[in-house]
């Protein structure tokens, strides 16, 4: 049923923060913060025309984190909430999407602010950001409306090998995908 | 250099569009066009919570693009961009993202409005949308700002085994993807 897809990076993402413990958990929580976009050389001449654009979508693995987790405790409440319904990395596919102030670019480098991403972070894909198509700036958001918690950076709850510790959930202790992954992480904290 | 990932579909996507010709190129531009998002059962409870959203990211595979391009002829234009300053479907990774409007959740089946997408489409992730991330309404957008064609709906051009006869600029003849592509692509259609 499911069909695979074979991606590979095109380039990877240099920032302040080495671990997911301080770093801001969306790019509005990192303002001011700079960092780069080191593409590739071969993609040099596919970037020209996107020095007009204000804004980038960055996508990129999060390639730190732990694996699928069908509930989890996000960064900005106390309350458990489906993965979906959340920007957590804790993903089936995880794949991570940021809108980055587009600084300047020289060569296939991509001098960016506002970044909330893990120094090393592999690149999938660069869009650029289109109000027209992207803004919906009056629109509901749920859970996070009514947000309880004020965090404003990470912390190790979705990092490998330490997932078991945060969503201890009823849910996840009888869903298939969660029991799998709550047996690794333990496997790998003994 | 490149890393490799591999993922797998979390279900697809089901809307009125059998082909790319007269697809909607964008969602504000299939505005009351209704579609669904089929995720596979096992993930019904990773979408609690996601109904307080208005509207949802859904990531996808464009299974059916030709490959990549370095430079391209979008839809919205009559001059080439190079592929990052655009949204073609000719990316090195080809994932495609869209806000679709979320009109409600029944079992693992999402129902959306303002589908821009082709039916059979296979879905990587959905994610919520949220303003204080997503929306940044009055930026700077290229090209697109001063847009000389008015396109609403796709054509053939990115298209498995049809991309040359669009894309043809110098560029790519003497790019190194460009040309492998080119020479794919003249074999099938031949």
């Amino acid at each position: 049923m499911a069909e695979a897809f074979a991606f590979r990076s095109i380039g990877v993402v240099r920032s302040p923060f080495l671990e997911q413990t301080g770093t801001p958990i969306q790019p509005n929580l990192a303002v001011g913060v700079e960092g780069t976009v080191e593409l590739d050389a071969a993609y040099i001449d596919a970037l020209v025309g996107l020095e007009g654009f204000e804004r980038v979508w960055v996508l990129y693995v999060f390639d730190r984190a732990a694996g699928f987790q069908k509930t989890v405790v996000p960064y900005r409440d106390d309350r458990p909430h489906g993965l979906f319904a959340t920007r957590a990395p804790a993903r089936p596919n995880p794949i991570g999407v940021s809108s980055l102030r587009l600084l300047s670019i020289e060569g296939a480098t991509l001098r960016v602010g506002d970044v909330d991403i893990l120094d090393g972070t592999p690149v999938l894909d660069v869009k650029p950001y289109v109000p027209a198509f992207d803004a919906f700036p009056g629109v509901r958001a749920g859970w996070l409306d009514e947000q309880r918690v004020r965090a404003r950076r990470a912390d190790r709850r979705f990092e490998r090998g330490v997932q078991g510790e945060v969503a201890n959930t009823p849910r996840q202790v009888h869903g298939h995908h969660g029991s799998q992954r709550r047996g690794r992480a333990r496997k790998g904290r003994s």
